[in-house]
Parts: structure tokens; sequence; C-alpha cells
């Protein structure tokens, strides 16, 4: 397989600071109050937009990434050179048509593509932040996307979409700015990250820390890179995000490059093979302590527990049309999950339509080339438009 | 929670060569052949017995043990101080009857618990093997467990018992020396390693060798300990001998000693503080080079391969009768797999039953308090003994 483009440290830190694509700079006169009772400012925010804003601006999507995802959806990623990672469902003519619809996407609060992370410069020290930036969670990243639908000039968002992490923020903005949301679409996701995905976060973020590499968070100050914490973090991910049969069906038992075992500790089977490369290929492009950061993001996640224990009552009286979708295969966000949101949709009397999606390509599915996802992706985008007087 | 006792570099030592317990020597005159074509010689197998050998030889079990298990079953483990990982199960009276059986347990091949390994002394260098010790494969094990099983006097057992890597040796067992195999009971395991499980495999080595204290194999020599890789290697692997049902019983989304985040990477859930901890009690017990060691022979185990891809033809003219069990909530050894262990001992025309014990407990099961399992075992026992003249 191809090695990965090797990037220098001083395009990373660029990146951290000065993306390609879009910023908005937020100062000190309009800080974000973060959960963890900090104000953060300045700050800015790295987007991208698709389509074209119609005159009464009320056609705009927004497209929320998951875990490791960017704003760069519809476009080449100008750091790693790939196409956009959503460029199967967003564009002229595609499931979300950007003939139709504004198409807005940002890089989260936290991450490592331009929006302010632990990567980002602190006007303060002049350094990386490291783990001197306060603690993020999915709701901040959505106060942070608000205050940039905002000065998009937008009041209404016709939908917020996102698979995972994504989808997470989809929930959040229903039940955060219910009024600004007329459509939400969460894929393969849940309203609380379980006991297992908190453990599989941990076990990622302890082999970050493992790294001696690490320096306790001041690597990038110090000119080090725990890429091998890192890649080992990103290759236990992986596994999550395929199912069993898929590793089966792509890779089975067998061997790279010969018929026999080695009898070493080589990459002997070609399952073993495409992790290394997924692990050395992430460590090129995301930053190690953005990792933990984005993984504390989601273990946090938990829409009922800030409603009094009930999801029901965080969705009450929300007149938002949701279309929640699952695949058969996905065990990091099993189906049971998103029936778990559907049930409390229903319990609030909201207009929710629910599909399961037979898959055997696990949690990664909804970012796959899976037909009956474009169609129920189009199909609700429709209705919806319809509904909401889009031509 | 209790922190583990530490063990000194001193006594690992000292158990990798002078077990507690009984060994048995083989010397340069009795070789073990091992599947890397090189002959392993001399070497040693550390055991324990339970029970009294009848007179007619004839009542003899086999219980072959899991990953990181050892020989110390049914008596406190002189490491660790704690009971033995199986006396649930085997004991006076208990389903594996030692007022009626004679148990016999010996510690794998390539492990550090006394029988050879790579922590053992290279008698060629003075030095412990490292990874200059051959690499170990499964049938390698249980072909060790023969030259034990003969040296005791027993030419055939009366049955093989063990759960997940210790039920492949239970399979490979019915395979190699079918004819000194009266019962074999294969539980929570497989006739092959899948590729999701290679994968997990081979995080937990890259974690382990991403560590500079492994020191490319060589630690023990130069003094170190790739403690952290290991723990790292640990936590991920636990995760998968459990349920999610069972994580979310058992820690759900519980907060550590507070009711709030800390908006911190310190182990804020339950579940983070209980896989830490996970990973911490399992270094001080075992050796890191031993955990490559016997992942990869786990990796390397497919028994229609070694019978022109046929596991029927594995089983072919067997006498042996088998109790194959698995459990629903196992994702890491799925029922699916001993459903094709069963459905080739059938093709084969062999004596079997099989159960699927409905828990929650995950892959950890088989070594909990599943009265279902004690059930079935008892009964399979019974109704073999009293087959095979067994008082």
């Amino acid at each position: 397989m191809a090695r990965p483009r090797r990037i220098s440290d001083e395009l990373a830190r660029q990146q951290a600071d000065q993306p390609a694509g879009e910023v908005a700079r937020f100062g000190v006169d309009e800080p974000l109050l973060l959960d963890a009772g900090i104000a953060l400012a300045p700050f800015q925010i790295a987007y991208r937009t698709y389509g074209t804003l119609n005159a009464a601006r009320s056609n705009a999507i927004l497209v929320c990434h998951a875990l490791t995802g960017d704003q760069h959806v519809a476009s080449d990623n100008p750091v790693t050179g790939k196409p956009g990672w959503w460029e199967i469902m967003i564009g002229p003519g595609k499931p979300i048509d950007t003939d139709r619809y504004f198409v807005i996407s940002s890089n989260v609060l936290g991450g490592c593509m331009g929006t302010t992370g632990p990567a980002s410069t602190d006007p303060a020290t002049g350094k990386p932040y490291g783990l001197s930036l306060p603690l993020i969670t999915i709701p901040d990243m959505v106060r942070a996307q608000a205050m940039l639908v905002k000065r998009l000039g937008i009041d209404t968002l016709f939908s917020v979409v996102g698979g995972s992490m994504g989808g997470m923020q989809v929930l959040q903005w229903a039940t955060q700015y219910r009024d600004r949301v007329f459509s939400a679409m969460p894929i393969a996701t849940a309203a609380r990250h379980s006991a297992q995905n908190i453990a599989f976060h941990e076990v990622g973020r302890q082999a970050i820390m493992a790294d001696p590499e690490w320096r306790g968070g001041r690597y990038l100050a110090e000119g080090a890179r725990p890429s091998a914490g890192l890649a080992v973090a990103r290759m236990a991910a992986h596994i999550t995000y395929l199912s069993d049969a898929a590793l089966h069906r792509k890779f089975g038992r067998r061997f790279q490059d010969r018929d026999a075992p080695t009898f070493s500790f080589d990459a002997d089977f070609q399952v073993e093979s495409y992790l290394r490369y997924q692990g050395e290929a992430f460590v090129e492009r995301f930053d190690a302590n953005s990792y933990l950061y984005v993984t504390r993001a989601m273990d946090y996640f938990d829409i009922a527990a800030d409603h009094g224990g009930s999801l029901a009552k965080a969705f009450a009286g929300t007149t938002t049309r949701f279309c929640v979708v699952s695949f058969t295969s996905d065990w990091l966000f099993p189906t049971a999950d998103s029936r778990q949101v559907v049930h409390a949709l229903n319990a609030a009397g909201a207009s929710v339509s629910f599909a399961e999606i037979t898959s055997d390509k696990g949690h990664d599915a909804f970012l796959l080339d899976e037909p009956e996802l474009f169609a129920i992706t189009r199909g609700f985008l429709d209705s919806a438009a319809r509904a909401r007087g889009i031509a």
C-alpha cells in the first residue's frame, strides 16, 4: 500500500491556525461559554460551504462530522489530498444536492483542522494550547456552530445531518436550538455514549498518554510527536468501525504477500497490514491531543442526563422533523441506540421516521456506498423541502 | 480498588524458570519439533494436578487454559495470591469433581508461569530468550502437553476441557491425538481465529512493541519492562471479553467518586477506572513477550487449513464424544463459530452435543458463575464416565 504523505510539523502548525478554506474568527467580545465553566475567547471556526444560499435563507444544511472528520466534506482535503469524506453523499445532483441546498460544514471545536483546538496557538502564551485548553463537550461544539450559522446570516437551518459523533451534534442541535432546526437526520448515533464505547475511547487515550513522546501533552511545544501511541489508538478504534463480517469479507485469514505464515511478528495477515496502514496514515493527518479532546466530548455526551434523566423531556414540544437511521451490523452504535432516540421522539409527539438499513459494513456504513441510505436521505430532504417551501 | 502486589524482576525471573508446583523437564534427547521447523530442547512444562489417578489410569482430565491463564486452575495462584482461575468449576464435589477425576493443568508453551517461554533462560546464552524463542503454535502447545501426559503414564485422557484458547487446544487434541481423547469439551471457542480477533491481537502487540521499554524484545536482559504498552494491550483485550450489556450493567455511565464530570482526562467514569486497574494488575503477573507469543499462536490457529480446507475432514473417523458450548453474548467467539465446529462434527458422524447458554456476560462467561454451564459440564462428564466405566 502507498505510504501516506508525510506532513511537516510546520505545515501541521499552520493548519491548526491558518487552514485552507474559510475561517470565522470570534474576538474577546464574543466569548464562548464552555460547559467546563470557562469562557473561551478568542476562538475561530474553520468551515467550508457548498452551493448557494437562497434569497429566503431557508435552504441551509449543516453537515456535522464524526470523530476524526473535518470541514472538507465535499471537496478535496488539502492535508491528505484525498476527496472530501462525504463526496459520495454531497454535491450537485447527489442526495444532499448542492444545486438545491446550501451546505455548511465546520471543523469541530477541539479539532485540528483550523477550528480552535489543543494544537492551536494559545494567545496568552504564543505556544500551542496542549492540555491547557479547557475540555470541550458536544454542546460546546454545537454552541460554536450556532455562532457560525448566525454569522452566516442564517436564522433557521433547513436541516442538520451527521453520522456517529456528527449525529450526536444533530441531536444536540435539535434539543439546544430546536427553533432553529427545521429537520434533522441523526445517523448511526446515540443520545448517550455507552460504557463499552467509553471503554474503547479510554484505551485510545491511554495508548496516546503512554507514549513518552506525548510529553504530558506538550509535544508540539517540545518538537515531539506521540505517533506510536496515536497509531495504536487509531488501530483499536478502527476495528470498532467495521463489522466482524466486513473484516471477514475484506481480509478473512488471507496472508499478505505469501501463502504461509512467516512465524514472526511481521504483518503476516492482510488484516494486520491494513490496520498498521490505518494507524500510520492517521498520525499524518491528526493531532494526538485533539484525539483526546474529541473522544472525551463523546464520552461526556448524555442528552437525557441534561434533562432530568428523561430523553423524551429533552425533545418535548419539538416541531423539528426527524429521520433516524441505523445499520444492522453497526455494533459501536447499534440499532438499539437509535430506537431509544425514536421512542423518545415518539413519546414527545415528534414527527419521526426511522430506518434500519441492512448492511454488513458496520459503523462505517454511513460513509460508504449504501444506496438505501442515499435514497432515504434524498427522500427525507425532498419531503422536508416541500414542507419548507424550497423550490 | 486495591493495588496489585508488585512483583520484583527477580521473582518474575525465578517464576519463569523455577515455578511453584510440579515441573516436567525434557532434555536434549526429547526435543519438541515445532511447527516453525525448529526442534526445541531442552524445555520444561510447569503443571499442577488435583485428585487421584485411578488404577486403570482412565480418569484423567486435562484442563487447558486461555490466553493469560496458567496451571493454577483449582488452587491459589502463588504469583497473585488469588484463588485458581477455575476454582468455581474444579474441586471436590464440583462439576469437574476432583473426588472422582484426576485433573491435570499445565502452563502453555510460550507462557510465563514456568513452562518454557520467551522469559525463560535460553540455555545457549544464559539470558532470557526474548524473541529468539521460535514462534509457538496451538499444535505445538498440544504436542508439549501430550509429552507431559505420556510422562505421567496416561495413554488416554478421559477428557480434555477448556475455554477460549483452551478450547482451541481441546479441538487440536481431538484431531491431532484423537485416539488418546475419550471425550472433549471445547467452550466459547472456534476452529480458526477470525479476522476481527486477529485485528484485536495485532492492536495489543503493536501497543507492546510501541513501548520504548520493550527494547526490541530484550527488556528482561536490559532490566526494563514495557508495562505501559502491555497495560494498553490488556485494556483493549479486556473490552472484548465482556459484552456491551455486561459493561452497561456493571458500570453504565456512572462516575467514579463523584456525581459530575471533572472536565479532565482523569478516570471520571467507573468503567475507565476499572479498565485502568485491569491493565495495572495484568502487568504485575504477565510477561509482555509471552503476550506476543500466545496471541500469535491463536492467530495462526486454523484446523481446517491443516486438513485441506475441510473441518469435517479434520474430524473424520473420530470416536471422541464432544460437548460444544457457546454463550449468547460472546462476540469474540460467537455462537456461529461453535456451530461451525458442530456442523463439521455432525458431518464427520461424531457424537456431539451442543449448548448455547443464554448469558449477558460475554466471552468471560465461561469463567464465571454460570449454573447452566456447571450443570452441562457435570452431566456430560457423568455420561462419559459411565461409558468409560469410571466409578
